[in-house]
């Protein structure tokens, strides 16, 4: 494998604005709520059953579901940055909040940032003028004595460390982040609200396994754990959507509520629900790339609609092909034309970005452009999605050896030469789904219809130019070294929390896929 | 196997009502809208992607969800009625129309009856006062010159015949039937708002394959020819609730909605979605069962709640035991204590109602009571439903000679020990699913765990007193004769429609399962 993980670049190119919905002669504020392994079906408006999720669905109500929404990659990095990553976001990628700048808008980020964790990678060196979180996810990968705990950071220093200061009690899956990352929230708002344009990116990460919910959610979900955690993240929804409107600055405001791939179904108690979808989090099929997508801007974007626009929250992984993909908004290493196009700045003209700008789709639901959406998973194209069809090259369930492990990515499912438990090639016959009229991946059109044999000539097309004109990029992630965990965050001096740094041994990490 | 329908009686049983609910002095009109094949997650407001049912979104953010509602049997009669069939609602079962009777309640059919179509068993002989529809459903299951293809009644005359005179193209899933149905139950509103309390029970089947809409909504549905019938049965439930309010009696009629069971997913284009559950129509899993349950009543039921009672539509087809089941209302062949209660009768006292009055769960969606539902599949108890605990004594997907023929009714489906292809016996260590936490009944609880062990506890308990109590019913569809077919039904001079009646010869029904 070449590297395993691709250049940032393209990962950067997200955000819906739009200058001229703006009724405002101030740039619209931004609002970016991207949770962590929650999925399409978490959401009572997407068809949980328990309908737990009050304030999401009254957001919906109140804005626009985008029903066809997907992730650059079936998980969250794509590959999951734990402490020993050497690499991370190169200082010639322009972010959202850098882009934003140039307009005078003031950026937060509160939650996990996952864009690399040295020093030169974080979040307050690329555009943010706020952080209040964690520059890894909670889940570790280490909680022990041997190795340091994640740091959480107050803008550019360390102000504790997970499990010991900032405690997550994994086994009963008790702890307050989400409150504190609500609070944070919530008082960014309120600092910011009438002082000029703001960007927020709230990236809570509770409902990444271990799950949790603080204290006083527990036992009031009737989905479990999982459900608390969904819950309390729900709960703070209401609360920024609140401090907006108390301000009132919600006519001035884009909110933006999305997830970073499919639930993980790896175990009923720390897993989401993907709704009708096929599979889980790590796999290319509708359950691992359908992410939930609700956007909010009173007084613009039209109240209780659904547009069915066939988007990335990102632009691909592989970039950059000028043809690739719709594009909205999304992940916490976010900029975009569309981001670009609401606040009235230029994104820039020395690279090519991939993905369109398509913030008319918010103030016209039922406008679609038809634009293919390349689906990877590592650095192979698996299936390509258009207008209603979606074509498989590639597919791949749970590798066997995690299979061994009772991990499955797929409970429950089993479609015939689809949900295969090795990577199958399919590039001389791909298998083609209608995932409009099918979206469970169920039914495989025929490949003796005419809709198959024009898919197919659709595809070839695409593909071709996707693949000459991608340039793939730099990757970042391959190198790993023990001595760049968070052994002395800055900061740690005054907490007394400074760790002494083992030798530098760099190595090629191994990342399973 | 002893008698594969069981008697009738149980399947009477249902409706909503409450007397104390009613701000007015007149009783409240009912309406309830059955559909046909319709699946739980066919709805947009349960997370149908497309969404493509405004009408029912509206209604349910007006009114209530039900979300653990089921069915009483995994198919339509339980078992589908052919034209052969000898049997039919026998005349001491009291109707739902008859029980309102005595309130002044005038009642009417609009759609398929099902109940028995010799002229003993049709709609007006058991308290309708008005009927238009078929007594059988649309597939036939003739549509030929050999025998006689099924008549469309107007009260007790037939007016001409489906595929004849009524037509339906079933290649091209072309009718007008829905559009005619729609229209006859406004028209019935128009007639009876003004006159006193009024029943009408709406039950198109246009959902049931073959699927058909009106030529004006071919193309118009994402979802291809099943979801234009969708959208053709949405429209009509926005034509009603609009007459409803049109003669400003929306405040005093409790109007329902839901199917008859699980969406049928042996083919892609002839079946609608079950959401995130198990499997399809003819099973006991959740996706054979759960149906769409949506109560609306402005000014009495709480508008945009959910109620998560465990309910059955009816009693079950196994009756009579008292504690057997809480119920709602439902069917086409529907009365019940609780529409009883609502109109202010009294059910019959010579008898066991195996139902509960539920209506308060409507005003106060927060209330549960704690009730077991048996799910049968032919004579057989497959599963328990009691709170958020389902526990299957048996398992079965699809039988053998089905899937020889490439039917399933579990597609892409496959959870070990669980979709069994032949019926399997887990008497002796029943499988339990928390249905809240998992609805896909993807991750059995372990029988090491304290949960199982107490389900199990309380499953003996309950099991045992529904079988000591249940008295079988008399079987009213196990005889089929050529002669009963519908040969010669009343109207058939004025239409010179008759045909002339072979021999009669009654034998054995034989019914799949």
């Amino acid at each position: 494998m070449k590297g395993v993980v691709l250049g940032l670049r393209a990962w950067l190119v997200a955000g819906v604005l739009i200058a001229t919905a703006s009724t405002s002669s101030q740039p619209p504020n931004v609002v970016i709520m991207l949770m962590d392994d929650m999925g399409w079906g978490d959401l009572g408006c997407n068809g949980e059953p328990n309908r737990e999720t009050p304030n999401l669905d009254q957001m919906a109500r109140e804005g626009l579901i985008a029903s066809s929404m997907y992730t650059a990659a079936p998980l969250c990095s794509p590959s999951y940055t734990p402490q020993n990553m050497v690499g991370g976001i190169p200082d010639d990628e322009v972010l959202l909040p850098e882009l934003l700048a140039q307009k005078g808008y003031t950026s937060g980020l509160v939650g996990k940032w996952h864009l690399g964790h040295q020093p030169q990678y974080l979040p307050l060196k690329h555009g943010f003028d706020f952080w209040f979180g964690a520059p890894n996810c909670h889940f570790g990968p280490y909680a022990d004595l041997l190795t340091p705990n994640i740091p959480v950071f107050l803008n550019d220093s360390m102000v504790g460390r997970y499990y010991e200061d900032f405690h997550i009690d994994k086994n009963n899956g008790v702890s307050n982040m989400t409150q504190l990352f609500t609070d944070a929230a919530v008082e960014f708002i309120n600092r910011e609200a009438n002082r000029g344009p703001f960007f927020l990116l709230w990236a809570p990460d509770a409902t990444h396994a271990p799950t949790y919910a603080s204290e006083k959610y527990r036992g009031t979900s009737r989905r479990g754990r999982y459900g608390e955690a969904v819950r309390e993240l729900d709960a703070g929804v209401g609360a920024i959507l609140d401090a907006l409107r108390a301000h009132q600055v919600d006519n001035n405001t884009l909110v933006v509520f999305t997830s970073d791939n499919g639930a993980a179904l790896v175990s009923k108690y720390n897993g989401g629900s993907n709704g009708p979808f096929l599979c889980g989090k790590q796999t290319t099929f509708e359950g691992g790339m359908r992410a939930p997508g609700i956007f909010w801007w009173p007084g613009v974007i039209p109240a209780g609609t659904t547009t069915h626009q066939v988007s990335s929250e990102n632009t691909q992984p592989s970039q950059p092909y000028e043809e690739a993909v719709a594009e909205w908004c999304g992940r916490r290493w976010i900029c975009s034309r569309t981001a670009a196009q609401l606040a009235g700045v230029q994104t820039p003209q020395d690279r090519i970005y991939d993905g369109l700008a398509l913030a008319k789709s918010l103030t016209h639901p039922q406008l679609e452009v038809q634009r293919p959406v390349f689906l990877y998973r590592g650095n192979r194209l698996m299936a390509v999605r258009r207008g209603p069809l979606k074509i498989h090259l590639w597919t791949f369930s749970t590798p066997t050896a995690e299979l061994q492990k009772g991990i499955n990515f797929c409970p429950g499912a089993e479609v015939p030469n689809v949900t295969t438990p090795t990577p199958t090639n399919h590039t001389a016959r791909p298998i083609l789904f209608n995932v409009e009229v099918d979206p469970g991946e169920r039914y495989p059109v025929s490949h003796l219809s005419r809709t198959y044999k024009d898919a197919i000539q659709m595809l070839k097309k695409v593909v071709k130019e996707h693949e000459e004109k991608l340039v793939p990029g730099e990757p970042q992630l391959n190198w790993c070294d023990q001595a760049v965990m968070h052994w002395r965050p800055h900061g740690c001096e005054a907490l007394k929390e400074c760790l002494p740094i083992p030798q530098s041994n760099p190595y090629l990490c191994d990342w399973p896929h």
